[in-house]
């Protein structure tokens, strides 16, 4: 069969390249952890010239940081739900390949878009369209972990002991997540607060609810 | 027993997310090695124009930057500190679950607010609303630390060799740790240079006292 | 045989230094990860005070943000690129030498300088010296990287099973890429615009082609 | 024997703290990682402003940013150095302790004075006073780094196959740079351009040269 010459080469290189799993999670590691940090650089201090006592420190910190200190949160939450999300899916793969090397980069792309994002509602946190624009982010994360968990399982990366239990859970996971966000979007109608709040409130659900849940719930599963 | 399809969902995903504890400490080591560099933007240079020899250069750094000096030395010490007291931990466990991964990407938030904290303390030096919120962060840190030891016990994430003496003694230490930092934080009462300089004593004695001690008692104790 | 003293320091030295393939891939990670995450600090927020409405930031942020995002776009798909390729290499390499090292740390040196070459591409878009800059650093990158294979290959570093075919695809691959580099670097003498078009449809084509193509081509290739 | 209470906690507590050799050089590669990168945001780009035609940009970017990408090139290699000289001291050790890894702290937070030090020097290059507080952060590396190696022969931490030879050639290494160094730093009684000019080629000498004379001496040395 005639294959052009270019394509001999990116055949034998596709079949080589990015298929370590502990190189993308190292990468993606670092990138979580740089713009995790980076976001408190939108935390500014206030100028040193226009503070004179206590009192004007404290009213400062609490009119100009507090309202930072809220999109500094919700954004860490964020990429801690996608960290984790994206840490469970890479646990239950064998190996990775060239495309799902992509998707991943694709993924890390919306994560480096976070603090960009973020520092857009700091600023402008009355505005719809800044509200926006970070719901689409959040969207995006969504989608390429979504995408990238469905073209493991086509391209048979997936450990043979995951369940189809297992599958679905993540899939339907991402799923719910997104319609609440898109839900906490559509609160902007009313006001931009309503809507940080309301999503602020769905991702202390995932991360903090669930060690409650586990004590209620402590005698009626004895195995963890 | 009925249990609500989100609940399903979300027992299913929380017994596959986020056990890798590689991937925890990774994720660690990445926003503790941001972090302590970030610090150093703190030390902010001089203007060009403002410096016309060195008798200048030397005055200004001397009454610029020492200060800050000192408050990075002491939130590099911080940071150590915590960054050791974590290694401990997570070196002692069998591995992570979904629960001690949020505990710690709480104690990494703390860890992501130290830069501001210092910051903030550079810049207000004294003021004694900058040295509590120092002090706010310093605890937060080590109350996560404190929680998430404790919730590993619990959970029996502990490796089985772990002695109740080494159990015991990481507790120990941090309640300690935390008495001589709140006793430094209450010194700001005199002055916050005075709370700064107890609390540098404190982490050095805990970073630098034990090499020597460990040279005084060579002989008592052969087995290191 | 005579041997001067510094030379035999150096030659016992050389023999152990720099042998971990682990700790290069780990520092790789890094400094990739700092930079990809660094480039979005060049999509500077538009000022707080110069806007009042919605459509006033929507107006600013087509104007002001759009190119840089376009340029940012470029510089994460070249990392990404680069991060594929640099890891391909070292996962044939059965250990690393000190020279190796060397030519790595002068690759990531390349990688370092993308955030700025970048920024000075956004900030002076329409000016060819900013693009032959720009296309300078690409070409670095590419040659280290062909040069890290040629050294990688004389030396014997490379793991035994690596067919004559794969060490031939990954050079192949950065000669062709550097043409088509090349080739986009000179359309900038029509306009620097077509110049960065180019450059990216290029790097699409290496991102995300590939799987579309797999798509087509999936019959005729059953094991993957 | 009496013990005091806090006497005991601290030798259970130091038995088990910081002998993790993956989690010190994990941080170690984030640090290094991060000051590497952030050296690039020294090479402050023009302001666009000021710039109106392609001569303009080629004069700024020759005076303005060709002495800072000389300091940066500096610091970029001096990093390295001590990257590769770290990693050789690492890869000989069996298992850190708390005292190992506190030193290496210390040599870390020498790291984070690098981009300091580094725009410092760029900012006043003519100013012996910047100079020698380069240097300084030179020696504290070299110093500490030395001292690291000393304390983990005395602690018994160091693999046994290692010879006498390498132990010895690690020492002379450090000793032989911080002259040459000490050398340069001298020579800013003439002129500090002198110094860097003398620093970067010693540098330069430990990177490149080695590859070089080892093509000479390839017939001489058939084992590599």
């Amino acid at each position: 069969m005639f294959k052009p010459f270019s394509s001999v080469v990116n055949t034998s290189y596709n079949r080589v390249a990015g298929h370590s799993l502990d190189r993308l999670a190292a990468l993606s590691d670092g990138i979580f952890a740089v713009a995790m940090t980076l976001l408190v650089l939108d935390l500014a201090l206030p100028s040193v010239r226009s503070v004179h006592h206590e009192g004007q420190l404290a009213r400062l910190l609490l009119q100009a940081i507090a309202p930072r200190f809220l999109t500094y949160l919700m954004s860490f939450l964020t990429l801690g739900i996608f960290w984790v999300g994206q840490q469970t899916q890479l646990n239950h793969l064998t190996h990775a390949d060239r495309h799902l090397s992509w998707i991943h980069l694709a993924f890390l792309f919306s994560v480096t878009l976070t603090p960009f994002s973020t520092g857009l509602l700091s600023a402008f946190i009355k505005f719809r369209l800044a509200l926006v624009i970070y719901w689409v982010n959040l969207l995006l994360l969504g989608a390429i972990l979504y995408g990238s968990w469905g073209y493991a399982v086509r391209a048979r990366l997936v450990q043979e002991d995951v369940t189809h239990d297992t599958l679905a859970a993540i899939c339907h996971r991402i799923v719910i997540a997104q319609s609440l966000y898109a839900l906490g979007a559509l609160l902007c109608i009313f006001s931009t607060y309503w809507s940080i709040g309301f999503i602020v409130l769905v991702q202390l659900n995932y991360a903090v609810a669930p060690p409650f849940r586990h004590l209620l719930h402590r005698q009626a599963k004895p195995q963890n």
